[in-house]
């Protein structure tokens, strides 16, 4: 058994002991860096929402799917998200870039139904034929889903929203020849704890994890052109 | 309808044009910005187990939930970290910190069960009394979960694993008044697509959205620090 070195142990039994929401900001914090993506729906009258959510996932490549954590819907806190995919169930992912991302804080304030925060914080929506849901212009990669599954989490009523990807859109530069997507050089945003945002600075890529096999860093292009064949 | 001024447009009926790791890291890369953490178990032999997760998230902060995406259990591709939860329902969350990203990547490799990416990859593992899950010594942000509910994902045979925490642990330098914890500080790595990592640097934190009510950048350490009453 050995000493912790970290100086605050804090546990969950003494909860009562902090302000809600000094509680709140702590346990936000712990799960890392957080994505930041604008998620655009729209209702069957065609009034569009827009909503910041730090929660999206990657959940598999084939079929393609992601998912984000809807906190619970209540008639003092409605989740207009969530009614709109009840109603119209399309929505779009749209990554928050440095250039924007005040505008993209301000869509979490509780704007009423009847409002759009795309016209509200200063977003540009734009529909397309292949998708019924609005696009968020302002972003460099954009994300076009159809409602697969909300799975409803009965230990504290949250809901998390699966989606099929349907298309997507990129920028031509950061779309790399083996696949990856530089969203470092789209100026993408991520997000630590309730209101903390950064943008990122490259470490590495690294090479394919194998037993035995020591780590290397690879080119941003992708591992092949560590070999060439002449 | 406006016109799309970006470059590329992927659709996903087009999946079969694509070699598949091409379009796996594509889909990767999508989400944006994930978080870099350790999960650490152990079976009921007492063989620990740790695994790099990017899909941890933050669930609810009362009661205090955290859950992560694993991929499908299968004879070729056993998920360890699975099978021990079934035993020992605890695990532990470790953030990834840039001193030792690279060796947290190696985790990642397809270990037989009867090695320890604990010893494999160079970490050390930190029982306490408190959890029956091994803590990675080498983290400075340290979490204790216990297993509460594993959602089985039929569309992709994944499973949504969540989990309450029991106590965590960090840096006294990083947990600030207001309960807000400076990962960035830590050094807590970001990962994006499948195998790039990079550091952060803060843009601001910003004040709680209001309709009608302008964002403005708040102190590291909190908003309350804005009104001083003299």
């Amino acid at each position: 058994m050995l000493e912790c070195p970290l100086k605050h142990h804090i546990e969950s039994k003494n909860i009562e002991d902090y302000p809600s929401r000094v509680w709140a900001r702590m346990i936000n914090s712990l799960s890392g860096f957080k994505s930041a993506n604008l998620i655009g729906t729209v209702s069957k009258e065609g009034q569009t929402n827009l909503a910041l959510v730090s929660s999206v996932v990657h959940l598999g490549a084939n079929p393609p799917l992601m998912a984000f954590v809807l906190r619970p819907h209540s008639e003092e806190s409605p989740r207009h998200t969530l009614l709109n995919l009840k109603e119209i169930s399309f929505f779009t992912i749209n990554h928050v870039a440095k250039s924007f991302y005040k505008q993209a804080h301000q869509t979490s304030a509780n704007f009423p139904k009847e409002i759009s925060e795309f016209s509200a914080c200063g977003f540009n929506e734009e529909f397309r034929n292949s998708l019924a849901a609005p696009y968020v212009k302002e972003s460099d990669l954009q994300i076009g889903l159809k409602l697969k599954e909300i799975l409803d989490i009965p230990l504290n009523k949250t809901h998390f929203v699966i989606g099929e990807i349907i298309e997507f859109f990129v920028n031509d530069a950061e779309l790399k020849d083996d696949g990856y997507i530089d969203i470092e050089t789209l100026d993408s945003v991520c997000v630590s704890g309730l209101d903390r945002y950064h943008t990122t600075k490259s470490l590495a890529r690294l090479s394919y994890a194998k037993p035995n096999k020591e780590i290397c860093e690879i080119p941003l292009s992708g591992e092949r052109e560590l070999k060439p064949h002449s």
